[in-house]
């Protein structure tokens, strides 16, 4: 049966009765008019009421209230507070996440962690063709002389790279931020665990998008973009989380020998004692340090409230449902063009977005911006959809589909110009 | 002759008359009727037009541009604009200044690359009673064998501290957030110097209350808050600066042999490139790390636009005018109380606040809250006048310290009580 407009209207009419996704869409803001938009993976849907938590706290916090809103308002609370909102598609317990400072930043955090944890240790992993802050973020501790980097080409390496017993940490991204490919969270962090080293998870393409089960899968550290898929607003914090099990064990070898990487007062076990001398706290807080930033936090809010909504299953259903759909439209609509799939078939080998390969994916990505269909590029050849699975429907696939036949039997975009930034 | 209400109404028409305060102060948003607001050394006014910066970023970048926000906005450029116009009031040349992360992570960025820059010294200078996040950073560095600590307990021990030819950095706080005593920038960044040691200034309280010279006092390396003064927003994002001096010189070394402490794509020569190995920016922005927070900078430009406007000189001889007479009308209105200055009558010896010494300033601080003036007090004793040059006025000065004496000769609110967190 041909996917016509009809049955995608019909795929969200009986999805959105059954799942109440209806419902968890009309808590978005409406975008631009006619514009459909898979860029999630850039920056995740505005919530309805950011705006309104955002006047306030300009209003009522920063105009009126000034220094006594860090009394008055839950200002402090925030980093525990959001990180405890999202850890349930985290698969985290409500204690273990943080919301505090930026992604490479709290990668950075991490993998100092996990060198001291793995002492006398010295070799970090990591993926030759990661994004690169992660790669940069391991190649500056390696360049400060307190690690070693050993880079693999595929998860298949990782055996031959722990094989010297000398790995202290494997840093990898869930899911490629070209191809969308999505590793299997448990095997690894199995294989990793009996290597001897710990497992620290970039989550940034996979949260939000698809439930992650960090806790039932083993992961030990995880951090992730709060600005994609978890709509936490353009450059919102990241997300930074702590395994109970290390921080019952290992988290004792910590506070005698190591201390977090950064050492601020807001990771302090007392901030407001002022004390003379540091002392970590005992749980994820010791990732915080410096003060939490309020405004930002005050638009994440939006979201964090949706996402203690959302039920972590049929977050997954629904994003199958439409990334099926999406390979299934692309596969009747768009043969012939030179375009491919890049990503797999299997959901459970996919990230958030959908990622086609193309010879000059940067002008199609323009010209279908132009088009309305707000999507991105990245070199040397990846086309990504970032589907939001709170706010794509079956038929916007359909309508963007066909807006991407409409582009592609044209020919007037084919000008190689490059599109630009995009984060 | 006694400093009536009359007599301070005057010295605003005169003083605004003469240097435009009177259309800078109309530039940020009015308080709380009636309230009186003192803790600019916490979280500084807020501009009137930061509410409808935030709704634009908001509703044309989050909800309508998307992704689209980082090619069609200054999004990616705001953490060096936001650092050209405050650069003036710093000091600093405009390409030397960069807002991003907070001061406890930039302290910990600008401690690395003094230890780097120095090598093979390795001893960190810090002030014993430093507020704690400047001392704990240090010590989490010195904790992890990278550097050793050596407290000082007054910039009198300097000489001896530096003796031993050891010293990599010296990082002191440019003013006491307790008792508002401001050091001599010049002579003691000579001292550093001299001592073979680079110096780290965190200027959390004072810059945006005086000028401050960074270049020509021949500071080596600076940070500080942008949510007291500098009215950011709560939460604000945190400046860095690096003396040109160091990159034409020191940095050369610093691309050779050391890299900034953390390494993320921002810092990145050529972000875009997507170049597999890290190389620094040559210059502030090697600072950067990760995404730069697009809604905290968009607060944050609405201050950044008053600051392009203000004269340094002016700023500072205003603030003096305003310290000056709150301490005058304090002499005569409050004595007999059990007050006692704390800070220096000498104005080039204090920061941003006027700060007293009383037993139970906390519940001091709590009654006059209640009585609309918005201050704050430190553990022990101090209490503490952040006064903001662009936003107080001398009439204001009048009528708090009406009110402080009229809470004085009431004995209710004399419990104690801890007045709670407070940043």
């Amino acid at each position: 049966m041909p996917l016509d407009r009809t049955a995608c209207d019909e795929l969200d009419r009986s999805a959105d009765r059954l799942d109440g996704f209806d419902a968890l869409r009309a808590r978005f803001a409406p975008g631009a008019p006619g514009a459909l938009y898979f860029d999630a993976n850039s920056i995740g849907p505005m919530p309805h009421d950011a705006p309104e938590r955002m006047r306030r706290v300009l209003d009522e916090g920063w105009r009126l209230a000034r220094r006594r809103g860090w009394n008055d308002f839950d200002w402090l609370e925030q980093p525990r507070s959001l990180g405890a909102a999202i850890a349930p598609v985290l698969g985290a317990g409500p204690d273990d996440v943080l919301v505090a400072d930026s992604t490479s930043v709290n990668l950075y955090k991490l993998l100092r962690t996990a060198l001291a944890a793995r002492a006398p240790r010295k070799v970090i992993v990591v993926e030759r063709d990661v994004f690169p802050s992660n790669r940069y973020v391991a190649e500056g501790i390696a360049q400060a002389g307190m690690a070693t980097l050993r880079l693999i080409d595929r998860p298949d390496d990782l055996a031959a790279a722990l094989a010297p017993g000398d790995v202290a940490v494997v840093s990898l991204s869930h899911v490629d931020y070209r191809s969308s490919e999505r590793l299997d969270m448990s095997v690894l962090s199995a294989q990793i665990r009996a290597g001897g080293a710990l497992s620290l998870w970039d989550l940034s393409h996979s949260v939000g998008a698809v439930a992650i089960h960090l806790q039932a899968d083993g992961a030990d550290l995880a951090t992730g973009c709060g600005y994609k898929y978890l709509s936490g607003g353009p450059g919102a914090p990241s997300f930074i989380y702590l395994n109970p099990r290390l921080r019952e064990t290992v988290n004792s070898r910590l506070r005698e020998t190591a201390w977090p990487a950064l050492c601020g007062w807001m990771g302090h076990a007392d901030t407001f004692a002022f004390e003379p001398g540091y002392r970590p706290a005992p749980d994820v807080s010791q990732f915080q340090v410096g003060t939490p930033p309020v405004l930002a936090n005050a638009a994440f809010s939006a979201a964090a409230e949706i996402w203690r909504d959302v039920d972590a299953a049929a977050l997954t259903a629904r994003h199958r449902s439409l990334t099926d759909t999406l390979i299934a439209l692309l596969d009747e609509h768009c043969e012939g063009f030179g375009l491919h799939l890049a990503s797999s078939r299997d959901h459970a080998r996919r990230g958030g977005h959908v990622a086609l390969r193309f010879e000059g994916a940067a002008a199609l990505a323009q010209a279908l911006v132009a088009a309305g269909v707000v999507l991105s590029a990245r070199k040397p050849d990846s086309l990504r959809f970032g589907v939001h699975p709170l706010t794509t429907t079956h038929g916007d696939l359909h309508e963007a589909v066909q807006r991407l036949q409409t582009v592609l039997q044209t020919a007037a975009w084919r000008e190689p110009r490059f599109a630009g930034a995009s984060v």
